[in-house]
């Protein structure tokens, strides 16, 4: 169940990265990669800071294909795709719970600090659109968009404490779908975002 | 004292890296990872490069509270830190000597060559503001402003030419400050900057 | 010889990269520091990647020297460089290829899956060029110009069935060069391109 949600999600996100890869005229090679980099580039960060090796796409090398399969089939059904808005917006917002958990795991697993675990839970959530944000030149999404990182936060405390109460692992992974799920969707809905900080004097430094 | 300057530099880091955010209108999630990136990312790639692990701030997870709670507090002061401009420019030239003495250390410590040694210093002091240039889609100013790596290589290469003549540590921490902070202080007050190599005949490639 | 050809195109790379910082109007240790991520950066991603240290810039530190002169050099003989662009598209062409090998060697020495040998080859040819364009602040040309990544791609999946059948690693590498090296050069002359996926309803997400 959990392994499939995991796989919805990376689906779903590279479906979605395809198109921000033809907002930018990317040829085939470039959509693949920008859906790769987002769908991974979470998880890669995380093992990077942690250590944590062999990273994930290189230890089950079948994802890279899987990842760039969806994305070149998103190119066909672009409009679907664009038309299935709130089911891909859905399907992300179930990704990030599942990658927050994952990244909690990997963390706890290698005796993390709870601010390192919580940091972990987010990485590995937000950290592919930052970078597909880079690649496509954009400021990243993340920093101003409805609320997404807060949402792994509170996901990643939550599950975090549950665990230290010692609540079971599977009792604590549906909790956290149950709080983070409805929250990010609600978001959504609402626009909930946070306060911006709007700096406009001149230049300095 | 060393450590004292450390964290002001970390702090002042983060206030100023606020601004960028907010120059962006991020929202206060976007200010605090951007302060983030900025004051930590240094010696985050440092520590990639020499696979010196645990990072700096999973090994001390309370400076990524600290850098954060720096950065939103510039939120409401924002005036305040742009007119103490030079206070900030003051406080980040000290932190990039510290830095650099932190990234030689580490360097020299896992037996690196010379040139690795300087490079690390380096990396440590100056490649925060390059990701934060990336994330705020700028060119970065590390590469056209005001001297700044030049200062972190040549206090770098100052300090280990020092103790390789034996000279005890801590008469080369003073020293490399006495050195690399006028010069970094020098080079802000008379706008000295390298060379620009301007090439403007068409694309190619 | 296979040597040979490493240095020259990497000191071809480093001063194409310097007329990239150029057209940004760098200044002299933005010109290396873009020639040193360019040349250096795609081996250093595939080694952080697989866990691959000493990075082979830390191993063998007077690479950074090397690619710094070289970049150096363009800016008073950027005419020539731009002159000679099809000299250098050769050099980095032969290029693409040695770095191909490189890091598909790399790989099946450290036992990877066939599919992390081809992603290998593909990173130390191809992310040096990514990273520079991220930092010059623009969409990474490798997603959107003629055959470059596909070539590297294509160059590696040959390698290695070639290796696996048995075939000896030197006759290996110099099909690897027969056969990479005139795709590229015909992708260029030709401009074989991938074809592109060209998205353009609004923004969502």
């Amino acid at each position: 169940m959990f392994e499939a949600i995991f796989y919805m999600a990376v689906v779903a996100e590279a479906m979605t990265a395809a198109l921000a890869a033809g907002r930018r005229a990317m040829d085939w090679f470039g959509v693949c990669m920008i859906a790769c980099v987002t769908a991974l580039g979470g998880g890669t960060a995380r093992d990077l800071v942690l250590q944590h090796y062999p990273l994930a796409w290189v230890a089950n090398p079948w994802l890279l294909p899987l990842v760039s399969a969806a994305a070149l089939l998103a190119i066909p059904l672009a409009q679907l795709v664009a038309r299935l808005r709130w089911t891909f917006l859905v399907l992300d917002a179930l990704g990030l719970i599942a990658f927050t958990i994952i990244g909690c795991d990997i963390a706890i697993a290698a005796g993390q600090h709870p601010v390192i675990v919580i940091v972990s839970g987010m990485l590995t959530g937000c950290v592919g659109g930052v970078l597909r944000d880079v690649l496509c030149n954009d400021v990243p999404l993340l920093f101003s968009s409805e609320l997404y990182a807060t949402v792994s936060i509170v996901t990643g405390a939550v599950y975090l404490v549950g665990l230290r109460f010692g609540v079971e692992r599977e009792a604590m992974v549906v909790v956290a779908f149950c709080i983070g799920f409805p929250f990010r969707v609600l978001a959504l809905v609402f626009k909930w975002r946070m306060p911006k900080f709007v700096y406009d004097k001149g230049e300095w430094e």
